[in-house]
């Protein structure tokens, strides 16, 4: 039997992960408006560490398909260059680059045809920072890795990368390490990643800055 | 008592990382005219395995100190985005990455004041290839920890990357996946490395392409 007519359509459905950060927030208002929005963090119903493979695939197996991945999650750690270690620069790599970059190879998996993933950089990766030469390597990577990924994604999968400026909501805590730099809303960067899932391009940077 | 004025002065001394391969050749040609060349390598005399740290402090305690360190090594995993595993990203990530990464970080401090470091990245950074999601990752992470670094290194010490198109040398090897790519000849790419050490600008990366 034909559904009626007067149903209306499901709205698409994104898994956005990291949904309790400053920009976690932004985006569940801003992706809430056209999207059901399945909030994903460390801590919470939809528990999830991108630093861990078996986390991510549990996630999505309590999720299921969905439409689009958004991940506002990845940490880097920020310290004086000559005081950086290997150690140091692993917590990077594992996090906001390998996290999220497993988030995408794993999310492809359980995404619809011709659904998007769209990851967070920054500026530092154009922009250097004393402090933050982890920070500048891994958005770095995660900028050409969108790059190329796009052109191997199967079933019309797109990828995109969002480079925002620091936040205006942020600047108390990290305004000193800024200084000169132009902060923006959040809401700006929240923004940018409905162009990335509603826009078709793929192996984009969308820049906040 | 004073060095008699008609000595000629010693040459610079220029530690090459990768010494071997097909870059690494050109290097020793291109820099042999005015450096003396300290030829490094995974076999030879000054053996270095830059995925370990305490090899590469071993080759710069039989080594001394250098005026420059150029750096023609590192591998990664070229695969079917499909094929990709956390593993296979790995290798890039711990050798053409982290391991001149830290090559740059201990090498700082074998080298003089206002002394030079170039590392290699490559076209895959900006121009992707099927298979190349993990080299292309690592370029536009050293890309951008060159960047990042060259603020914070001391004692005028600087820092650059060489991009290189794929060699006319390595063609018959490599030249399926480059469809389309114009090789170009590795002497071009050697003459980047000059330009590097020889000029004074840090944080840059010279595209050969």
């Amino acid at each position: 039997m034909a559904a009626k007519r007067t149903s209306r359509p499901s709205k698409p459905r994104v898994l956005l992960v990291g949904a309790s950060g400053t920009l976690g927030k932004a985006l569940r208002r801003a992706l809430g408006r056209r999207y059901e929005v399945i909030a994903a963090s460390r801590s919470g119903k939809h528990h999830v560490d991108i630093t861990d493979s078996a986390s991510i695939r549990r996630l999505f197996a309590a999720v299921g398909t969905v439409d689009a991945i958004a991940c506002a999650a990845g940490s880097a750690h920020f310290a004086p260059l000559g005081e950086m270690t290997a150690a140091s620069f692993d917590v990077g790599l594992r996090s906001k680059l390998m996290g999220q970059v497993n988030l995408a190879l794993i999310g492809c998996e359980h995404l619809v045809d011709g659904g998007s993933i769209t990851l967070i950089s920054g500026i530092l990766a154009e922009q250097p920072i004393r402090t933050g030469s982890s920070a500048s390597m891994v958005n770095g990577a995660i900028e050409a890795f969108v790059r190329a990924a796009a052109i191997e994604l199967p079933r019309g999968i797109r990828i995109n990368a969002v480079s925002p400026n620091v936040f205006v909501e942020s600047w108390p805590e990290y305004g000193p390490y800024f200084n000169g730099f132009e902060p923006v809303p959040v809401a700006r960067a929240a923004l940018a990643f409905v162009r990335s899932i509603d826009g078709g391009q793929s192996g984009q940077v969308y820049k906040v800055w």
